[in-house]
């Protein structure tokens, strides 16, 4: 006996299931699946991707093929009591590509296949509408030649614009029978000259002619380029799914709809959905009509209500989560034409998750993996109204979530002084360290310039206030004070609004809603902790991020950056003391001012993270950060200094640097001037002890950042163990602390197993480590990042999710040799791919010990962190239900 | 019996080898072989490394050492028949350490150890100069204080300088015996007071612990940092040599000297050297009496001039190298002290090679060996007359070799137009590529800030003329043009010298002699190119610079850089139209421009290349690099384009990078830009065609840069495949050609597998790939990178000798992945590294195909290649000889 190509399913003769994903496609194997379990499908066949492979390898069908499509169809017609290609009700069905993975890149579905000069007639007279029938007519040749025959639709459209404008009319639906038969008879002249061939009148010649086209479209460059970057291979082949038509527009008694069993945007358990009587899909599409609310089918079509109710319940039991039907019923007879996971808002995810468990359908386990982590982001986050209309003046990059309004500022003095008493939104080309005054009083940050990983975007995103970054059509005009956008010009003190969920910026005030973390998303949550094994830290550089990080569940500080309390107040003079001093004795001078301040910092963060682990990474940038540009601020300063101007403007330009990101910075300044070290590492010893007196528990750690070589962390280790040493032996205490390091240039990852040898954690800096593994700086990518991942040159923007490829196998390799050394060597990261949960399972897989994110990502990184141990536990036992396998292939 | 631990020398009665260097140390091993083949040297013996190990290791001597050391005591006094620590004729020792590997970092010696009051009596008995015999146990007290007791040698030189003081004299010498007699009494209560101990008087007592301070030398935190920086195991441990002391001071029929075999300057086969009678060895460093022309010892001390000129033969025939020997006459006996290889120029190494094999002493893979790479820097480039006296300014970094006179210019345009007519200097704070056309012209090029891969640097390199870079003490007044250091202010029009091989910046007009390579080099150079496997090309971007590196022996362009042919002459404006272009059609037109400079600036380098290979690099700096900067060039270039200054102000500025080594350079600027890739190509393409047509031989390889991801190959590699297709097809012609990449970002090396599916070649670009994996910008590096070289934290600067832990590893893995794709991928190195000896090994050893250098560095490069090449095959068949061991391991 030949090998089995054809599936057949409905009417009862149903042979595929949803096992069969591989075999039949994504399609087939669900239409199938309805069938197998009672829910009403039109019936049809599917040809098996293993057909797709011999074609395309072998450039032929195997043989039996034929005979099995003909057996399939002959029993497609006597289920529908229908023929193809003739008979006084034609048979007409769907043809659809269909691979086990869902891929865009692929075939279209050509519908009304089977229409020719006589089964249209035929279609025409059992439907009682002509119109109806050209119409489907028209469609199809014109589907069909687009797909098949390779001539554009471009080119139907304008004969079509032509008729239209021949009759004086402005919409298709205008158009009369006569005309659409007319107009069929032009696409197909327009066929002949094109493409040189007749339009096949054989509907066998058009089911074969389909079916090629199907597979063929399994090698086109744009569906191999996105295999390529999907990493899909190239051998599985795709499925074609033959499936009988059935129309919603046979009369009063047909009708057609879409569903979902629980509302998708709160999560209620009710059928919810849209529904149109005597129409079809397209003319819901079309927005002609409106629909009705899915509660009026009840009055219009009460048996077929009923049954889809009943089908709904039963698909829902089936698949263990709430559905997203497709449903046409022609002459009262309901066919379900698909069913799938409905999409859903995070707060529906979340409730549905919860209260599937409560009804016994799913596990605590599913109910986790239901939600997918950054769905909970809009839940941590005001959003705006989403009954509120508005004026989008620009829509850049989401950079922070959340949504704000308030009047406008164009600098962080004017944002000083305003914020305090009335919101304000600080709009800036970008922003820099020197702003940040200006930022932390603002409701909001809208930028000009740079992407995610802007300075806006990070500072904004660890104060959980939100930010619209990279806006580039909007002008600014700071002489003025006014910028334009989209037409409009928005001067100082104006009103506008921020959705940093989706980087629009609306003109005026516009009302936001503030979700409430839900009991539903706390008894997720705890869930979600019961079942990961990563640690969830939070990056925090004040008292106040750390007490929102805990809130969040964050169980420990990944990264306090010291820098960021440089810039507090006017702190900052003495920073630029010391960094201009001449001498160790004059920058002796400005470290003891800066001393009491750091520790008073140290105190505060250790109070709040009382009982958790600190990390602080020793000073980073380049000093040259910290110093005054213009000419005023150089003024300014030379006078609180007692300097002159001229002299320090050359001092402040000899701290200027080509490729700063590349320079005197990290643990290089620590090598150069110990002494800044020695202040740090003092100010943290000092507040730990002064805290654990009071009853605190502290567990400091202490990151030197930027090493490159073993004998760096060497050197500044010591400078810390010594100062440690010191002040416990002053203070007559002790306090347990680890000293460990950045690993964020190639080079440490790459001799981790020295560097180990002096570490007692690393913390992968994932974004320093991704600039310099692709020599690309944040600063800069705007210029070409987002035209590389549009082109598909790159899969994401690796400043957000982690290149695994490249940066990961840094990170694997670091791993890996560092542990080879000192065996339970504690491991995190503390870039911001910490906050992205396919990062984070990354950071999972290779075993890292924790991640750490901005504050207001943590509970994504929690819920992401218990996706990755969840998927491990199935990857050892094998997944318990289909449902699951499900689930844990969609993440 | 016990085992041995102690080996006798001299007298006839010697027990050790130069095989033994692991248990003997150097210094061991060395007396052992010189009294082992019959040449005279003081009586002695060695403890064993293996002493050192079971001390530091158990804490105590192996039992039977006392008794071994002991009765080499015994022969000592029987050899030398005088007695430690007693008698008329008392026995002193020379005491010191020595591993197998010489360490800067250890002990020094201890001279006359033996001397108490005592024996110092009867030394001066003995030799009837109590004023030599005091003046030795002074220094014996002061130097075995130091050593052994821990009591500072300043503290004696203090009380020396009081005794001087109250005798009213200046010289050491002018100190009587008592003077020097009541000093050493002074000297042992300093100790006592110091130390709390008394100074030993018992030569036993001294004897041990001299032993125990050179045992506990090995683990002092200065030596074992040595070793960790260069790879010695700490498990090796050291030798003490005891060596009876013999004297040149005792008379006229005495005398001491050092002398070479062959003269070290020029290589010729004469003994060269000089000698004091009556004196010591201090007495030469002292330089209180010039000491004589070897010669002269012929007429002073006849017999033991011809033992010398004996010896001096047979040690030369034994080690087959010329020697530098240190000898002593001690009433008329002539002892060798020392002997070692002899140190020599650059120049000698190349004669003295040569001849030995015309004397058959050694095979032509010797004479190769014999000869450091680095050494042939100085045949290949002027030098300043050594005879010449000099008034060094500053001595900064020796960027560029060869040496140079002109007048100082401050600016580029300046030396554009006094260049063709005067020598100039360049003096630059730094240079640019807009310096190019001044640096062109001049004579040598002086900058204040950058390192040894910076701008000018490479640059200047590239063109062969020398340069000092990094000149920091000088401080530049521009407005005033006017520089100064050391004290002279010099302006311009002033002339200067610049020695790049010494880094010294010389005021005034200092004679240079030409050095012309020799007969003797060709024959070195022929028989290094008949043992290397790799081969060498050379970067060059003109005809003429290829034209110079053919002669020096390059096989082939590895680097062609098409921007530097931006800079000449007006082209420059042409790149600023195509760089400002709003659109792509304003592009093309500047394209067209170019088009035509680019083909032949092709055809020129394709000429002078006939045959060989020539690697083209499509564009790769950063656009901002070709912009103007300053108000007045934005106001010049626009009018030239006929545009608003203050708009292009703002085109100029949107073109800013804050770090442009990471910005958008490289394929990016092709990916955005794929009409300037097709210029390139175009322009490559059909440059090849018309050559070819000539009769000339062409094999383009077309560098596509900065890739990190394969699918930028890939898009790139299409473009200029297209581009080829094209231009084959018009000109009805073809070229043999090959498209590949650069790899100098980590992420290309860790994806180096999927890069080769789309390249032909590799080329390492190392200076790029040791910027991004140590995060390290070299226009930024020199503000800390001399300090972490200088401190030990890095062994070398890793933009001279490559890092090989770090980028090294990347290249092996980028090779390996690569090479596992593409079985035979060509592979090379167009960095900088590509001259360097010690990378050069490193090169061949991973299995490259080429390096590429500059001109004047492809001789050493070669030469290095075929070092790497040899030690590859004594690896394998092992040394033939223990010559052959050493000079491999001298490598």
């Amino acid at each position: 006996m030949a090998d089995r190509y054809v599936y057949f399913f409905g009417a009862g003769e149903t042979e595929g299931s949803r096992d069969m994903k591989d075999l039949l496609g994504g399609k087939g194997a669900g239409l199938a699946e309805m069938a197998r379990i009672g829910v009403p499908v039109p019936p049809g066949f599917t040809i098996t991707t293993e057909v797709c492979r011999l074609y395309l390898h072998g450039g032929r069908y195997p043989d039996g093929l034929r005979e099995q499509v003909d057996a399939a169809l002959a029993r497609l017609e006597r289920a529908t009591d229908k023929r193809f290609g003739g008979g006084e009700a034609p048979l007409l069905v769907s043809v659809r590509s269909g691979a086990a993975f869902s891929m865009p890149g692929m075939m279209d579905t050509i519908l009304n296949l089977g229409l020719n000069d006589r089964t249209a007639e035929a279609l025409a007279a059992a439907s009682g509408d002509a119109r109806f029938a050209f119409d489907s007519y028209r469609r199809f040749v014109q589907m069909y030649a687009d797909v098949v025959m390779g001539v554009h639709a471009d080119q139907f459209e304008r004969l079509l614009e032509d008729a239209k404008h021949r009759r004086g009319v402005t919409l298709d639906t205008e158009l009369s029978a006569d005309d659409l038969r007319a107009l069929v008879a032009e696409f197909k002249a327009l066929v002949r000259t094109r493409s040189g061939k007749d339009f096949p009148e054989d509907p066998q010649d058009q089911l074969w002619g389909a079916i090629a086209a199907v597979f063929g479209s399994w090698d086109t460059p744009r569906a191999k380029a996105y295999r390529r970057i999907n990493n899909i291979s190239d051998s599985l082949g795709t499925a074609v799914s033959v499936c009988s038509m059935v129309f919603g527009n046979m009369g009063d008694d047909s009708g057609t709809g879409v569903a979902f069993t629980r509302d998708p945007s709160t999560g209620e358990p009710r059928l919810y959905g849209e529904f149109l009587v005597n129409a079809q899909g397209e003319d819901v599409v079309a927005g002609i009509r409106d629909p009705l609310h899915i509660d009026g089918m009840e009055q219009a079509l009460p048996a077929s209500f009923h049954e889809l109710v009943a089908a709904a319940r039963l698909l829902e039991d089936h698949y263990r989560d709430a559905q997203d039907l497709e449903f046409t019923v022609e002459k009262g007879r309901l066919y379900l034409l698909q069913t799938r996971n409905a999409k859903r808002t995070g707060r529906a995810a979340v409730r549905m998750a919860v209260e599937m468990v409560d009804e016994g359908r799913i596990t605590p386990e599913e109910a986790v993996l239901r939600v997918a982590p950054e769905q909970l982001d809009q839940l941590l986050h005001p959003m705006i109204d989403p009954s509120a209309p508005v004026r989008v003046l620009s829509t850049a990059l989401p950079a922070s979530p959340g949504a704000a309004s308030g009047r406008v500022v164009f600098n962080p003095d004017e944002a000083a002084e305003r914020g305090p008493h009335e919101p304000v939104i600080l709009v800036r080309r970008e922003t820099s360290p020197e702003d940040f005054h200006g930022m932390v009083v603002s409701q909001g940050i809208l930028t000009c310039r740079g992407g995610m990983t802007s300075h806006a975007a990070v500072v904004a995103r660890g104060m959980g206030k939100c930010c619209v970054a990279g806006a580039g059509d909007i002008v600014m005009d700071e002489a003025r004070r006014t910028f334009s956008a989209a037409g409009e010009t928005v001067r100082e003190g104006d009103w506008i609004t921020l959705d940093g969920s989706t980087g629009r910026v609306i003109l005026g005030k516009v009302p936001t809603v503030e979700p409430e973390p839900t009991p539903d998303f706390e008894r997720l949550m705890a869930w979600a902790d019961g079942f990961r094994r990563l640690r969830v830290r939070t990056n925090a550089d004040t008292p106040h991020d750390s007490v929102v990080a805990r809130r969040f569940g964050a169980e420990g500080i990944g990264l306090c950056r010291t820098e960021h309390m440089f810039f507090e107040g006017d702190r900052i003079d003495a920073v630029r003391e010391m960094i201009l001093a001449d001498s160790g004795a004059q920058r002796a001078i400005a470290l003891a001012k800066l001393l009491p301040m750091q520790r008073a910092d140290f105190e505060g963060i250790f109070r709040a993270m009382d009982g958790l682990p600190v990390t602080i990474r020793l000073l980073d940038p380049p000093l040259h950060e910290f110093l005054p540009h213009g000419p005023a601020e150089i003024r300014d300063l030379a006078r609180k200094l007692g300097q002159d101007p001229i002299r320090l403007r050359e001092q402040v330009e000899r701290h200027h640097e080509a490729n700063p990101m590349l320079g005197h910075r990290g643990c290089r300044l620590g090598i150069s001037f110990p002494d800044i070290t020695w202040m740090q590492a003092q100010a943290i010893f000092e507040a730990a002890v002064n805290v654990q007196a009071e009853g605190i528990t502290v567990f400091p750690e202490i990151m030197i950042p930027l090493v490159a070589t073993a004998e760096e962390l060497a050197r500044q280790r010591k400078v810390v163990d010594d100062v440690a040493h010191e002040v416990f032996f002053q203070c007559d205490a002790k306090v347990d602390y680890l000293v460990g390091t950045m690993i964020e240039l190639p080079r440490a990852a790459l001799t981790a197993d020295r560097i180990a040898e002096h570490a007692q954690f690393f913390s992968f800096g994932t974004n320093d480590l991704t600039q310099t593994t692709f020599g690309l700086s944040r600063d800069d990518a705007g210029r070409f990042l987002p035209e590389y991942v549009g082109s598909g040159i790159l899969p994401d923007d690796p400043f957000q999710t982690l290149d695994i490829d490249g940066v990961g196998r840094l990170v694997e390799t670091a791993s890996r040799l560092g542990r080879g050394v000192v065996a339970d060597l504690k491991l995190g990261v503390c870039g911001e791919h910490g906050g992205d949960p396919r990062s984070v399972t990354f950071f999972h897989q290779v075993g890292l010990d924790y991640v750490s994110c901005s504050p207001y990502r943590v509970p994504v990184a929690r819920l992401a962190a218990a996706h990755a141990a969840l998927a491990d536990r199935k990857r050892t036992t094998g997944p318990a239900t289909p449902l699951e396998a499900e689930a844990l292939a969609a993440d």
